[in-house]
């Protein structure tokens, strides 16, 4: 890994969905531009000292001297934008696969490049548009290619966030970030280039159908910010469809509310990010139908993509992980907040509420004590 | 762990939030009843051979036999019903911490029995009572305990499910999970006993406050069918404070519909465990008002147990641990659906998108050709 | 119209209700036990004075000594519960046709022998059981007629409001409607008289199966108060089936959350009344699907109690009565809030618009000022 | 009332609301331009023949004739769009009172001209832009003066529809407002003249800014149709504001989905059409609020545009208007569906119920039958 280290929102989710797909583990990486940081953040993961390299060239060279099955194999690259271009092309021409943030590059001259070398090296680089991991944005992506939308007629997108305002504003509590509003690290765009692109994948990834032109209105909405922090963007598939991307990072109350919605001559479909588990197909004559995860009325693909049993929203990981959390903070005899795990009590009050309301039952439905 | 081997899914949850919370690893464990079984499970983990035990005397007899850096320090029993209690007394006799599934034990006297050997032995014991660990059920605790709600007047927890139709009636795609309607395996109850008891420790849990009386009326629902697959269960708190606890496992459509609303004289909170980002707090004299996780304004216990910003469902981190899995198969040059993992092609598309925008806003905007 | 005078919220809902069906006309009445108050009424609504009556007895005798084409057919009975038996019974012995606010009457002997006197004089009582002229509580009714739910297996239903709280505890605004807190106005019951008799209802009208047994525990939540003000009934239809109706006044916060919920061996239907427009139909085995009003795959009975097109909420009739309330005084040379009506200068302003839309696309997208 | 005879969907709208708010009396008009159809459908709704009018001109010689408290005070004008113009002009010139569908005229320039007309009477003119007659439009409009939004930065209205392509697909079931489809009746747009504007005036109406510049991408979707069916608008207030204005009429399956979006620096307000008393407040330092009418927080005028209690949809006065339909057809002894009233046999069903749920409590929550 390169970047992510002590503090890095992003480079934790990489690790923890790592953890969760346990295909990959981490063995070392470049974790922060100051070596020292770096070195602790190596120790606290249990990362071996020897494998936190000062640089990317020196990640490359050492281990590339490893043997094979030492060896790392992909590398995620984690950093600000303006460095994802320079560290991929030199791991990829390492010999590296990748797993690479958005937005790519930082032009689309080293987009192009990045493609090239990739072909060319027949290495897998993987882009973290992670909304494309979402079961039923993926169910979605096989409705549509089955055709039961008929002819599509219009295409809307929209990314709203509001976190900005805590920094342009000071409302708010989030201050990290601020990066993206300088362009020698972001790149030509703020709002765009962080949440625009993602809405515009999702159209590409569900439909299937490029984008042919856009016409832009971006808004830098205060005065002295350099780029974009709202915009609206009109967009033509070809000469009968047309759609639009909105996309904000001052829509105050907004979360993460990134929606599609795709509407054919014969049905349509709306998805949202927020509550990703409910795929909504509308039509003019049947009721509206809710698709949701594992059901075997959905597409082989999205149904892979998904592990828990219906109405289990994946977040119950995180809920069982939390206990998991708090049983090791008692087991190390650390502090723990009471409730951070049911204990052998909540067992006992559990086993005289089945039992009783058994008895209740049994006994013609009388009032038994616990 | 014991149990949780090949094609079980609850063991596999507890595997993928421990790796999550990152606080735990799997060395060892009996696996499967069936020993062959047991042994290419632990393969397919990556388990040393001589880890994976036949039975859990065996377990204890080998790991204690080794030095306490390198000795297993919790187990996980992930078996059925009946097999928690004796596993539970002998680990815990021979000192080791445990995390439990529920139901804890058959009966209310093993399950005494459990606690004060806990207390004795003064190891960590875990009830996997999931839903305690979301972030908006401990909100909803604080605010309790806050006495925000005023002089609770009534409790009502739901907790219904449909699957079991697909056993009884053919219809659905669940065929495991027979075992919970036999009362060897299962105990005194299926539905009380597997999801009742769910809604009742989060009454408990959230309120802080001990149900004294029930009186309930169960429902086999079907002839030769010897559980109640079904009920109703009244609920005395003290002698001004009445509930309800509704469950079942006939509720066709139903997928995992867990409720709580607990109403008091001043305010109300509702919460479900199927959107489980939303804590909804209704007031007779002010406007509805929703929590949800990664604000200032919740208890820092809850707000620990959350590690995204605001409208990033947990379930993200399986979003993108797909993109890992895609991203592996592709390094193993294993067999992938397009559109498993995005590409540097998306990455080209992406910056070429973010570039007409720039440049459509910039030249007055025009249209610009991607 | 019997009752329903100045102040009083059920009878002007019977008014607006009947001119909105457009097959009543209101011509006479007691409006008040004040007869003062009564005349005012009478006045304020444009009602001949000589048919705003001194009592009960005195609208029977005049009425029946007008010619038969002149004489008020049907009576609305809009009065405190204690009343409705002895006015119901001295109107239909009169000959009138009777509208009559729930509960019908004191106790079930009265009810029985209005049921006999209905038989008897082959004229039409109607009770507003309102709830069941929603067009999806119609179509619900159908689906389930059509068997396609299967073997029903749960019913659950629920009417919670938090009302009561602004008089037992002085929170809210409310303080009107105290009567029903007294068993000499409202019967041997609060809740359950008022509201859990809807719930009741509404799964008999929905279901078409009776319900045989209840058992109850109710709650009058606070000392001193000596009807049930919140109340659980487990509900048995059947020896398989069974159900539960839960009633509240006292969960704060709550408005009219009256709900049905319907699980069947096949398919299952919830309906709420705060979303009336939405009718949810659950599956096993399908995408959950939303009937909503004006489709052509509504039943021809739920399709006939709805008059506006699809998306279009009954309310905005209501919506559109204030733009008519705001014209008519302004006609009168009432004082009005800017924004009661729209004006001429908001159909400029509309012109403006869209031509300035229409321009702006012809010309190649271009900016148009307004 | 001009047009809105025999099938007319809108003329019916307006008769109901003129109803509802009980200020206005239905005493004559031109129904329709045939003659014979505007006579059947004057005595069809009880108009007095001698008040039903070959046309305007004879309407405005007749009407001008009578006394002036016999004389007819204001004109609704729901007729297609090319005629609202010249009646308007020729009514108001007569002295009559207006109220008139959108959009006003069919150029800017005659719009200007009934502006002037306007002011030049004193006459009241009303516009139906409907949708600001909604209780928490006016609380939004309220909220937004009030300041507490903070400096707005961005506003997002979207009307879509669907109901288009059942025309130009033969999807669907409807098959009137062909006409929209014709330059000649409906003007210079389709879907931004019907329903664009809507949303125009929603944003300028709820915000109080005006619009000052526009560019639009409009689609006619399919060859041979000469209007717009759908449409994005750049739309720009001042140098920092800008916003979108999203219409379309062939996003098949969306019924009436107009919704408004106002982000201001401090907090933001979203509301949506078809579930039109909800109003949601964001914010990112506090939980989201939501606004429902009937409650003391809301502003007068909001409140005192709504009369039902919380909770309480105002469709539920259409409701209770297919009990009372139902009963004039009993009485007028027409065929009527069973269920199309409560009877006096569920009025006894109810008082069992209420006295056997208050018996098992008495009894200690015995079974009861009833």
């Amino acid at each position: 890994m390169i970047g992510g280290g002590i503090g890095a929102f992003i480079g934790d989710a990489h690790r923890r969905a790592s953890r969760i797909c346990n295909d990959f583990e981490l063995v070392g990486g470049v974790f922060d531009v100051d070596y020292e940081k770096s070195k602790q953040f190596a120790k606290k993961e249990g990362i071996a000292a020897d494998r936190c390299y000062k640089s990317v060239d020196a990640l490359i060279k050492a281990e590339k001297a490893l043997p094979a099955d030492k060896r790392m194999q992909a590398v995620s690259i984690v950093t600000p934008n303006a460095l994802h271009y320079p560290f991929a092309k030199a791991l990829l021409n390492a010999g590296f696969h990748l797993v690479c943030e958005k937005p790519m590059t930082m032009t689309v001259k080293e987009a192009v490049e990045l493609e090239k070398l990739v072909e060319k090296t027949k290495l897998t680089f993987a882009l973290t548009h992670t909304y494309t991991g979402y079961p039923m944005v993926r169910q979605m992506r096989d409705i549509i290619a089955s055709g039961a939308l008929g002819t599509i007629q219009r295409i809307d997108a929209q990314y709203y966030q509001g976190w900005i305002n805590s920094i342009i504003h000071g409302t708010g509590s989030r201050i990290t970030g601020v990066w993206r509003l300088d362009p020698k690290h972001a790149g030509a765009s703020s709002c765009m280039g962080d949440i625009g692109v993602h809405a515009f994948n999702l159209i590409e990834y569900t439909t299937g159908i490029e984008i042919k032109e856009v016409l832009s209105d971006l808004n830098p909405v205060k005065d002295g910010i350099k780029l974009d922090l709202d915009g609206t963007v009109l967009v033509r598939f070809n000469k009968k469809l047309k759609g639009v991307i909105r996309a904000s990072q001052v829509c105050g109350g907004e979360e993460n509310n990134l929606t599609i919605a795709v509407y054919g001559s014969k049905a349509s479909l709306k998805w949202g990010q927020e509550n990703p588990n409910y795929l909504t197909m509308l039509s003019d004559t049947e009721p509206t139908k809710v698709f949701k995860p594992a059901h075997g009325y959905n597409d082989k693909f999205a149904e892979s993509s998904h592990t828990m049993p219906p109405g289990h929203p994946e977040g119950i990981y995180e809920a069982l992980a939390n206990i998991y959390k708090g049983t090791a903070k008692s087991i190390r005899k650390e502090k723990f907040t009471p409730g951070e795990f049911p204990t052998v009590h909540d067992g006992v009050r559990g086993m005289k509420f089945i039992h009783a309301v058994v008895e209740s039952n049994k006994g013609g439905n009388k009032w038994v004590k616990l």
